[in-house]
């Protein structure tokens, strides 16, 4: 093959692991682990079953895959969150807005996520789940510390941090759950504000 | 019978129905309703089938009789606080109170309205829960609006009230899917002291 020919290969092939995650994603989340068969998830791709088994061996490689496709792209925004200069206020608005924007992306291993932790027994591989949401509890309660140390914010860091979780957890689960009554990305932030506001430094005046 | 037979019989069936209701809610939320059965339901109650069949008929029957328990507990718990008097911030910590010490008392049940709610479909005949999602959303945002005629609150009250939610959802969840970092009434009172905080209004000086 000639340089355009590999390009165009190499595209077709990311864009077939892409319908595939979607498709694996979808039917894990929305009929259970064991009732997803790998048939179901090639035909929702498109593709024919020696392509997934080629790219991912079996039914528990590619679950595998799609968890660890959607774990890598959160470490690598909070990652890159924690980099960033500013105010912790800004930082936390920064972080939360890459979580829900990545929640919104991945809306189906989210689901997938809570049917996991919340549902019966499926038959599904273990995979950890808790290196992301301890990932993100450390890294809400590092920057809300930094924050009581600059001075910015007041009061219980381990309460202050929960009450973030539990502004950005109560938005994604109404997605999930009640989709009429949703919040978008500036409705959201709303509600991180209010937070946001509990926490700030009082200024004697 | 004489009166203390009749007495002590009624205690009897209660007794009987408790341990029921604890059983198979706990079997409901862990192994999923479809793969739950009367006879794991009954050994577990320390009872006979009979007794479940006469007390509720079948599973369906015991399924519906223990979540319609739970929901009357909520809704007369949310009913009395909506009765009471004083600041809009006194009410939403009784009222918070009241869930959280609720939802501990029926975590079982809590659990299977997650799997209900995020799980892969079981099997399990319809119940509507949301009518107690939308029961606690509604009676929050009540509260919150009169604290905001009263001139105690100040903000956008949908974004103040699922600020509020999140945090009793956050520590209530805690408790579901990581127990050790759990918080008590206290502690879950300390991240309801964040939000409610950030939603006072600033007396000017």
């Amino acid at each position: 093959m000639n340089r355009t020919a590999v390009a165009r290969a190499r595209t077709d092939e990311s864009t077939v692991r892409e319908k595939l995650h979607a498709a694996a994603a979808q039917l894990f989340a929305r009929k259970g682990y064991a009732a997803a068969s790998v048939q179901e998830i090639v035909a929702r791709a498109g593709v024919t079953k020696p392509v997934l088994y080629y790219h991912y061996g079996n039914k528990e490689g590619i679950y595998r895959a799609v968890l660890a496709a959607a774990l890598d792209d959160f470490e690598a925004r909070v990652g890159a969150v924690e980099m960033l200069a500013g105010s912790a206020r800004t930082r936390l608005h920064r972080l939360f807005g890459e979580v829900f924007d990545l929640f919104h992306r991945h809306l189906d291993v989210v689901r997938l996520m809570h049917s996991i932790y919340y549902g019966p027994p499926q038959g599904a591989p273990a995979f950890d789940f808790d290196r992301a949401v301890f990932r993100l509890h450390d890294t809400v309660l590092k920057i809300v510390r930094q924050g009581q140390k600059a001075g910015e914010f007041q009061g219980d860091a381990q309460a202050m941090t929960l009450a973030l979780l539990g502004a950005c957890n109560e938005c994604i689960d109404l997605e999930l759950v009640h989709p009429k009554m949703a919040v978008d990305a500036a409705g959201f932030g709303r509600v991180l504000d209010v937070v946001l506001r509990g926490m700030r430094k009082k200024v004697r005046q």
